[in-house]
C-alpha cells in the first residue's frame, strides 16, 4: 500500500502555519508499515489542489488531503476531491442536521455558509470530528481512496489516532513498525548515548536517541507482523536501557513528566502544592493537565508580585528586603509556606528571572531558584537557564518536576 | 517570477522533523513578492528528487531544494539538480581546498565522502556557508534557476537572509509583500466573514481569514515596493474592518490577546488577580508570558482542590455543599474572593469539568463557569466547550480573556 499526502492551505505556502500535521501523518504511516514517497503542498486555490490530488492518486492508492474542510469561501478541499475523482458534491443531510444541533447546543446562530460543509463528494463517507464542525471524508474509487482530514491540530490528531488510523489499520492488516519510547529526566542527550552507545549501534530494534526540552526520548523500533514479536524484540532492550539509566527513566510512550509524577505521588497517597512566581501557574497548568490529578494535587499560589508571597505564603517582609524575591532564601520561605499552609506531603517554590532584562536587582535573565519543601526538609536549587523568555519559564517548570521526581525515587 | 520548493530528507516524510525551513522560506518568498504555488516533499531517492525537481521546472522559474547537500551516501540532492538539468557533476577544486582549510582548522581527520560536498552541476555557482560544510548552489539554466540550500536550520536560515536573499532582491528588484494581521476575539469565524464578505471578496489589499482557538485572524496584503505605497492601501482596509468589528478587534501582528489585555490594565493602571481551579494555573501561565505583566497581574490562587477554595478564596462550605464546586454560584464566590483578598480592580474565577468523564455531581465534560469581579459588581458565564480535556482548559483560558477584554473596552 502506497500514501502521499496534499497539504491545502495558503498560510502553510506563506509559511503562516508550519505544517505539524503532515510530520504526524507521516508518523502514522510509517507505524502502520504504509510507503509515503512524496507530499505536496498547495494555496487554497481549486484547479492547484484538484491537480495535486490527480497526480498523488495516479502514483499513490491512498491519498490523504489536510486542511480546507471548513465553512469559508476559501475552503475547498472537498471540491478539489470531487473535481479530482469526477463525482459531483452532494448535499448530506444528516452532517447538516448534526452541525445544527451542534450550533443550537452552543447557543451559535446558524449562518447559511456552515451548509458548505454538509456537503460531500458523491459515493464518500463522512468521517466524525467530535472536535470541530467540518467532519473528515473517506472517498474509495476505483480501488483506491483520498481521505480529507481537517487541518486544526485538535481535530486533525484525533481523527488521524482514532476513526482514520483505524481504517488505516484494517486496510494494511500485516507488518507494521511498532515503537516504544523510552522517557528520561535528569540527563543530557550525550550522556545518555554514550551510556548505551551499544544499543544505538544496533539493527534490530533500533534505538534513537531525541533530545527534547529538559528531557532526551529514546525511540526503540522493530517490524513485527504482531504485538507479542515485536514486544519479544523490544521488551529486553527496553529493560537493559532502564537498567542502565535507572531513575532517570521516568516514563514510556506519551507520558509527559508531570504524569510521571502525579502517578507516584497517587499511588503514594501523597499530596503537592505550589507557590509559583516565574511560572506565573505554568508548573500548576502542566501538573492539571494530567487527568485525575485533582487526587493529589492540591492547588497553590501564583505569587507574581511581592505583596502575595508576603500575604499567602508568610515569607516575611525582613527576608525579601535582606535577599530580595529571586533569591534562594525567598524559594524556601515560599516552599515552606506553600507545605505549612496546604498540609501537603511535598511543596515546590519557584522564583526567578525570565528576562526580558536583568531585574532591579540586578539579577541575570535565567536565574530560577527552586525550592522542595517535604516532612524531610526543604532543598533548593539555583539554575542558570538560557534563551529567551519562554524557554526559561519552561525550564523552570520542567526543572521542579525534575527535582520532585528524584525525591519521590529516592 | 514565479517559485516552488522541493525539500528532500526520509526524515521530513516519516514525521521526525517538521519542515520548518520550507515555512522559513515561504516567508522569505512572500516578503519578497515572489509567487510560490507549490511545495514538494520527497525522501532521499535520487530518481523521485530528479523527477520533483524537473516538474517543479516545468511550472515555476525558481525551483529551491532544501537538503540533502551533506558528505553522506545519502545526501543526493546535486546528483538529483544535475539529473534534472541534464547537466553532469563537476569537482570544484576550489571548494575542495575551502573544506581541507575547515577540517584542518577544526581538527577533524579528512575522509574521502567529504569530496562529494565539493562536486556541483556544471555551471553553477557555490553559495558560501560560514555555519557548516556543504556550500550552497545556485544553478542558472535557459533563464530559469534551481537553488539548493543545506538542510540544518542554523545553516539554511543565515544563507536565505544572507547571501541568497541578496541574489533575489536583485532578481525581483523591489515589489514585495505586505500584509497586517487584524486579531479578532469574541467572534465565530463565518460571522467575521459574513461581516466583511465584500472586503474578502476584494483583490487589492487581499483579505484572508483564519480561524484559530477562540479567536480569528484576518491577514490584510498588498504588494508594494515600499512601506509607504503599502500603508495607503492596507491602512483604510484595516480601518473599515475595525469600524465593522468594533471591540472585537483586540490587536494587531504578533499581539496575542493576553498581551492585549496586560496593555489595557497596565494604561489605566488597574490590576489583574485570577482563581483558577479548572485552568490549573493556566490562565496565569498565559497572562505572566507577557514581558512586563507583573505591572498589572498580582498573582492569585490555584484552587483545584475545594478545600483550597474555602481556605485562600472564602467560598463557604454552605455554597460548596448547596451547589458544587462546577457552578455559577462557586465561580462567582471564588472571583469575588480573591477580588476582595488581593484588592485588585478585576478578579476572574474558573470553575469546570475539563473531563476526562462526568464528575460525581454529574456535570457534564466541557462546562465550565467563569465570573469576573470589579468594582462594578460580578458577571458570571456558562459556557460549554467542546474537545478533550486539553482544548477545553485552553477555550476556559481564552474565553476568561475574551471576557475581561470586554469589560474593559465597555
Amino acid at each position: 500500500m502506497t500514501a502521499e499526502i496534499v497539504s491545502v492551505g495558503t498560510e502553510l505556502l506563506l509559511g503562516q502555519t508550519v505544517d505539524t500535521n503532515a510530520a504526524e501523518l507521516g508518523r502514522k504511516l510509517a507505524a502502520l508499515g504504509i510507503v509515503h514517497r512524496r507530499r505536496q503542498t498547495v494555496g487554497d486555490n481549486l484547479e492547484r489542489a484538484a491537480e495535486a490530488i490527480r497526480e498523488a492518486l495516479f502514483r499513490a492508492d491512498t491519498v490523504f488531503t489536510i486542511g480546507g474542510l471548513g465553512p469559508t469561501q476559501d475552503d475547498l478541499t472537498r471540491d478539489a476531491i470531487a473535481l479530482a475523482l469526477g463525482v459531483s458534491l452532494v448535499h448530506d443531510p444528516e452532517i447538516e442536521a448534526h452541525l445544527r444541533a451542534m450550533f443550537e447546543r452552543r447557543r451559535i446562530p446558524w449562518t447559511d455558509s456552515q451548509t458548505r460543509q454538509a456537503q460531500r463528494p458523491e459515493g464518500s463517507q463522512p468521517v466524525a470530528n467530535p472536535n470541530g464542525t467540518a467532519p473528515g471524508l473517506i472517498c474509495e474509487r476505483d480501488g483506491k481512496r483520498v481521505i480529507a482530514l481537517p487541518g486544526p491540530p485538535n481535530e486533525f490528531g484525533p481523527m488521524v489516532e482514532g476513526p482514520v488510523g483505524g481504517y488505516l489499520a484494517a486496510l494494511t492488516g500485516g507488518m507494521a513498525l511498532h515503537s516504544r519510547v523510552v522517557r528520561v529526566c535528569g540527563m543530557g542527550e550525550s550522556m545518555v548515548e554514550r551510556t548505551i552507545r551499544d544499543l544505538v549501534d544496533g539493527e534490530n530494534p533500533t534505538v534513537a536517541p531525541y533530545a527534547k526540552l529538559g528531557e532526551v526520548h529514546l525511540r526503540v523500533s522493530t517490524m513485527a507482523s504482531d504485538g507479542d514479536t515485536a514486544a519479544s524484540v523490544l521488551d529486553p532492550v527496553v529493560a537493559t536501557i532502564r537498567e542502565r539509566l535507572g531513575n532517570h527513566v521516568y516514563g514510556f510512550d506519551d507520558q509527559p513528566l508531570e504524569s510521571a509524577v502525579i502517578g507516584l505521588l497517587r499511588d503514594r497517597k501523597q499530596t503537592l502544592a505550589v507557590a509559583e512566581s516565574v511560572t506565573g501557574g505554568g508548573l500548576g497548568g502542566r501538573l492539571t493537565s494530567v487527568e485525575g490529578s485533582s487526587a493529589a494535587f492540591v492547588g497553590g499560589v501564583i505569587a507574581y508580585q511581592a505583596q502575595i508571597k508576603e500575604q499567602l505564603l508568610g515569607v516575611s517582609r525582613e527576608l525579601l528586603d535582606a535577599h530580595g524575591t529571586v533569591s534562594e532564601a525567598c524559594a524556601v520561605a515560599m516552599a515552606e509556606g506553600a507545605h505549612e499552609r496546604f498540609a501537603t506531603d511535598f511543596a515546590l517554590g519557584i522564583t526567578g528571572n525570565a528576562g526580558p532584562t536583568v531585574d532591579a536587582a540586578g539579577t541575570r535573565v535565567g536565574t530560577v531558584f527552586i525550592a522542595l519543601a517535604s516532612f524531610e526538609g526543604t532543598q533548593v536549587v539555583e539554575h542558570e537557564f538560557t534563551g529567551q523568555r519562554g524557554a526559561v519559564r519552561s525550564k523552570a517548570s520542567q526543572s521542579a518536576l525534575t527535582m520532585l521526581w528524584f525525591a519521590l525515587n529516592r
